[in-house]
């Protein structure tokens, strides 16, 4: 899979996509990830890609032209199968999406800044609007690197682990169960007698149990 | 506010933290962010603070001493307002969390990785476990950045102009509405008439009803 991301502040993505499982999922050739700066595609000699919003009021727009042409040049050796657009008004990212989207052959995520981007572009070329949550945040960036992590750990081969990502939460609708390692006594405070029972059926079936009881105490919306 | 991170790869958070808006309210003195390697406090000289989980299955759980002795450390000049950790089970995160958090003084969040950190650290510990949404991450390094993004950009100050957030989606509960900024026709496509206007009451007037359109469109959730 190839993933392409537009921003006007692309060094804020240089450690979220070279580290870990991230490196690890480019290292193995699975995934490449390219940050472009916007500017290139800037307006004038003054690397211009904004301007004042139209009506007046605070903040920044990122203009149609920059954009369109970006996407028009990225588009060049092969179509994007989704130019996503990360916004706080797109439709919330879940697992199920970013399950979908790790089918994917070459996406183009468009990360905006200051006030969002002109509305055109958004009604002719993108074509997925992602919300990573009912928050507000400086830019688009930081949801781009979480779509980009989402995706890239399941794409098959990427974890070592194949099983790995199967239990995480959310796989299933649950959240996962309460994890212990060493020591079995810390400060007095005891592991669950059963994970050290030595039966895996019996510990399969406390797991499962604990993951229903802890989706049913935090967050029952997931099971209905 | 200063805001302590533990991390077992603390190297992502790198560029995050150091561009842009975080950068800004970090020049002012307004927020100081500090990131610790976890390794630091590690169980040994081979800088362990990982093992398998107890009952078996994939991934490695954090263990509790390097843990706890980072909190106990990190807390010496003065208690930490809220102990948080990142994970896919905790509440999930919004702009009402976001506004509460930037009152505190000195928080620490805590990042998960592998299968998680032990149990018993999140029963006498953490006091509070968010969640940025229903999506699995290699880490909880990206969600405490977008904590801190969150939080960072509404302490008083940090903005340049204040109004700015004001407008922005979720602070009424309602989305953005539509942004437009030069020229007026782009490829043909024009920025709605209204805009050009020049009569502020009519325009704030039509940015109402858009916000309101949009969000019975997309969030009808959000009206209830």
């Amino acid at each position: 899979m190839h993933i392409d991301i537009l921003s006007a502040v692309p060094d804020l993505l240089d450690s979220p996509l070279s580290h870990s499982i991230m490196k690890r999922a480019q290292d193995k050739g699975l995934l490449t990830v390219k940050v472009h700066q916007l500017r290139k595609w800037a307006i004038n000699a003054h690397a211009q890609i904004d301007d004042y919003q139209f009506g007046g009021g605070a903040g920044m727009v990122m203009m149609c032209e920059p954009l369109e042409k970006a996407i028009l040049e990225l588009q060049q050796d092969g179509k994007f199968d989704e130019i996503i657009y990360m916004t706080p008004d797109g439709k919330t990212f879940n697992q199920r999406t970013a399950n979908q989207l790790s089918l994917k052959n070459k996406l183009l995520i468009i990360c905006g800044h200051y006030k969002g981007i002109d509305e055109r572009i958004r009604e002719h070329y993108v074509t997925m609007e992602i919300s990573i949550g009912d928050f507000v945040l400086s830019g688009g960036e930081l949801p781009a690197a979480i779509v980009v992590d989402a995706i890239g750990r399941i794409i098959p081969g990427v974890l070592n682990d194949e099983t790995s990502a199967l239990f995480d939460s959310f796989q299933d609708n649950l959240l996962a169960p309460p994890v212990y390692t060493r020591p079995a006594d810390y400060n007095g405070w005891k592991v669950p007698e059963i994970l050290l029972s030595g039966n895996p059926a019996k510990i399969e079936e406390w797991r499962n149990e604990k993951s229903l009881e802890r989706t049913e105490q935090r967050r029952p919306d997931l099971l209905k």
